[in-house]
């Protein structure tokens, strides 16, 4: 497995593979990588003749009171999960070689990107899509992969590929879920264990969201009441949002059709918790 | 030549050129054209295999007050230029081939598009910037070209293009002026016989303004009151601005240097007019 830190050399490598008529898959991350994301190589290894992916805590997509300087990194762990899920190339570039002094240029969207977690983050969707705008450009992949834990930005990096014309495929990938239920995310290192315990009532308000729409509710201020009531037994999640939104436009809906998005966004302590289910999906299940 | 309207087409047949290792160049216009963009064509013949014309009247960098209803087109004039210049393929799209009614997504900079024109004209480089990414991420070429007349629209597709990483070489060609020194431009042709005489004094506040540097001005305030003394000449000219600015940054300069730019707009009647000159490049010459 090749590790890269520069665009230059990751660029020629992939320009070699591209005059071969290799195809390339890109999965971006920002490390401290677990199962959610080996899923997204295991998809990028079955559907493309070289994996790439990326570990870079983008700095731009941080408000300044979020947890850039402390988000977690294990770079050697990281790379041995991704060579065990068979990826070609790692890049891991400093802040530096993505983001010159003079840096002045951002990918934005109105809409998609000021619902849900954009209230409370205005310009963590810019930074995701100038990130991922940037990569699209250097690796050039056939196919990108997220993950479906963050849909908002998977529902974005959707709409900008079609609105600036990018020439790939974006692949979203389900949640991963550790046995208890609880979404696999590098942030849930922060809890401590009592909190990892609280953290189980995003899963179980998602079931329970779940089990009301397979009971037959389509309408959006029944659904939410029932899962904020589930959400407000944990003394400690503190409810940031629990929406229900077009799965395409993220704007709320009053009535709910598959394909539609109910997301939540909740604190447990100090850490900033999200999970989701898409209308017309199958249930989520865990032992608890 | 060939014309093509709509994206997908336009891919396939960049695709067969780029399978068969051909190189593109691209020279984006909006129509109307005149020996300024045959310029660009010329540059793009001799330096490519393939080029590549665009001829789209871009809605998204029109302000609300500003002359999208009216400005000139005549396609068929077009094509014969193009053709005439060796263009091998023309990219004529409708508004609804680039811009879906949902469409939500920007490519914006500060800075670089909040001086000179971008004080009055706020949203015109995000609609520039835009378009130019997404025909970037279609027609993939190897170089693109501009003509230095839109000096500042150049200055920052360059930041745009080190930015986010496209894959390109952005080649400026000179500003292409009549026999009497009026630089060209379609919008030329909104003006009346009086009106084509007072435009003149645009090129020469140019021509003032390159004879003080070559004398060794290089304060900024001495070299601007001099250059809107000659504009002040012509009742008719409205001076929108007169500015020094850094060549890359496009911020003001109290002292200036070989590179930076010395740039105005003004208005002869309705008709906005825009001219300048980069310091250290060789003085024009014309005949008046």
């Amino acid at each position: 497995m090749q590790v890269i830190n520069t665009i230059d050399e990751l660029r020629k490598q992939i320009k070699e593979w591209k005059k071969a008529g290799l195809t390339v898959g890109l999965c971006p991350t920002m490390g401290y990588l677990h199962e959610g994301h080996a899923s997204l190589m295991d998809a990028a290894r079955s559907g493309n003749d070289k994996v790439v992916a990326s570990v870079f805590v983008n700095p731009i997509q941080f408000g300044p009171n979020e947890d850039l300087a402390t988000y977690p990194r294990d770079f050697e762990h990281d790379c041995q999960l991704l060579e065990a899920h068979g990826v070609d190339l790692v890049f891991h570039p400093e802040p530096s070689e993505m983001y010159a002094p003079d840096f002045t240029t951002f990918v934005d969207m109105n809409e998609l990107s000021e619902t849900l977690c954009g209230k409370t983050r205005p310009i963590h969707f810019r930074g995701v899509c100038t990130v991922i705008a940037k990569l699209l450009n250097t690796v050039t992949p056939d196919r990108i992969y997220f993950g479906q834990k963050d849909a908002q930005q998977l529902a974005i990096i959707r709409r900008m590929v079609r609105d600036l014309n990018f020439d790939v495929e974006v692949i979203g990938c389900p949640i991963v879920r550790e046995q208890d239920g609880l979404a696999k995310s590098s942030r849930n290192t922060y809890l401590s264990p009592e909190e990892r315990k609280a953290a189980l009532v995003l899963s179980r308000s998602v079931r329970k969201g779940q089990d009301l729409v397979a009971s037959g509710v389509r309408n959006s201020a029944e659904l939410l009441a029932s899962m904020k009531e589930r959400l407000a037994e944990e003394p400690l999640a503190d409810v940031e949002y629990v929406e229900v939104v077009d799965g395409e436009s993220m704007q709320p809906v009053e009535t709910f059709k598959d394909g539609d998005l109910v997301a939540m966004a909740v604190r447990i302590g100090t850490t900033r918790l999200i999970d989701n289910f898409t209308v017309g999906d199958p249930a989520i299940s865990f032992d608890a």
